[in-house]
């Protein structure tokens, strides 16, 4: 359906004489982002947005990124930049998020964008990942009015945005993180649990109860090397009402959803 | 004790010929800006740090206010601004806070100080009400790691940063609003509540359990005629391990933490 979409829009933003067009800044060679970027570019090309790749060694150092951040904003091709993280330890994050233009920002690692996400004003773009969740419960049409949500996770790319995006639409939010005391109890309290721990099934049948909708935000591998969420899915499922599925579940959207704020980013150049 | 401390800083910046300066901004007449005014003044003055007043008329025009902010920027004599808000209706208030200089932030009002609080990295000021409620539970030893927490209210100028501010000392916070399903019995269920719901005495007995610490954060003026908080005090009290007073609790300690960030605005200037 968002697909169907984003080709009209690639196909009108065409018309005007501009290809939608995302960077992939990509430090090293591991084996997640590699996985990520084959999907996303994938997705990117199906729609008919372009995708430019700028890779860079494992060792390369602070100045090498940032000068290539440097090229790639006054790049006027590429209309939204993504960038894999965690970088390399000896590299300063938040100077190299922040060297990024905000109007590429698409995966909101600017302060632009996290004050954006923070005071609810229209500034850069909420981190991909967040805003999936958001348009999953609104795909499936659930009303977040007054609702139970309970967020597991305060990281900067799901727990934070995503609580600040729930509060939006009206639920009462809960964040916890590895210092909540019985967070079990505080889950199975929750009418809508936001799964983003960033630890193999660690969330077990202690945190649910049914009529529950949960969703995983993790990937990772499991002991027999498949993908596997946050969630220990065969514990969840006969609880619970319904529960996004890894693979297949956010990780989808969260592309769909990448490929959507490059249209975006180009249609706000061209309307600027 | 915290006004001991500073006016050792204000003496050390003024051996180096700097007098900490506060530059409060105020469009229009309202009573409640001018006794804040008042108050803060005072408070200043009794540790070394000088005020300077910027006074607009309530029907000054959005230019005249952007222009007044623009010379204060440029004044070196002034290390730290406080503007005075709600601004009137015909001003678009996110445009004239993000004009004022990050640096001479002091109350958290620009959105490198917002992305500063969101994101847990020292940038800017905090909004000095949200860590008012902060240092009122470190002075009374109050360990937050693990407590449950519950805040009412998701301002800008409360809610959201203290509840910021409250995650990133360990707390499990939930934010409660308008929206919120059966507000009493969250509130009951918390260790901490943190009010800032912004009506006098709309926080009654149900909300309350044996126990806990409240800390009120309102302002209001109720029917008599007397300052008094969000908390009906009266019905709270009795129940409750400690609530803080309205007045004579939060505001005073704000007051404090204002001043605290003009010192500390005057001396990275004097290390930068």
């Amino acid at each position: 359906m968002l697909k169907v979409t984003q080709q009209a829009d690639t196909a009108e933003l065409s018309g005007k004489g501009v290809t939608p067009t995302l960077g992939i800044v990509r430090v090293g060679e591991r084996d997640d982002d590699i996985a990520y970027e084959r999907g996303a570019t994938k997705r990117c090309e199906s729609v008919g947005v372009a995708v430019k790749q700028f890779v860079l060694p494992a060792d390369a150092t602070q100045k090498e990124l940032l000068d290539l951040i440097g090229v790639i904003n006054n790049d006027t091709s590429v209309h939204g930049v993504l960038l894999f993280r965690p970088l390399p330890k000896h590299m300063d994050e938040d100077a190299i998020c922040n060297a990024l233009s905000p109007e590429k920002d698409i995966d909101g690692i600017t302060d632009g964008s996290m004050a954006g996400v923070f005071t609810d004003r229209r500034k850069g773009f909420a981190p991909c990942t967040a805003q999936a969740c958001i348009a999953i419960l609104d795909h499936f049409g659930v009303d977040l009015k007054g609702k139970k949500v309970t967020v597991i996770g305060r990281s900067l790319v799901i727990g934070k945005p995503v609580a600040m995006m729930l509060m939006k639409k009206n639920a009462t939010v809960t964040i916890c993180h590895t210092k909540t005391a019985d967070m079990p109890a505080i889950c199975r309290d929750a009418e809508i649990l936001i799964v983003a721990a960033g630890r193999a099934k660690v969330v077990d049948k202690s945190y649910f109860s049914p009529g529950q909708i949960v969703i995983d935000v993790g990937i990772n591998v499991d002991e027999a090397g498949n993908l596997c969420g946050d969630v220990d899915f065969a514990q969840a499922e006969p609880i619970v009402e319904a529960i996004t599925p890894v693979p297949g579940g956010v990780g989808t959207v969260t592309t769909s959803i990448l490929v959507s704020h490059v249209i975006e980013a180009a249609r706000r150049r061209t309307e600027a």
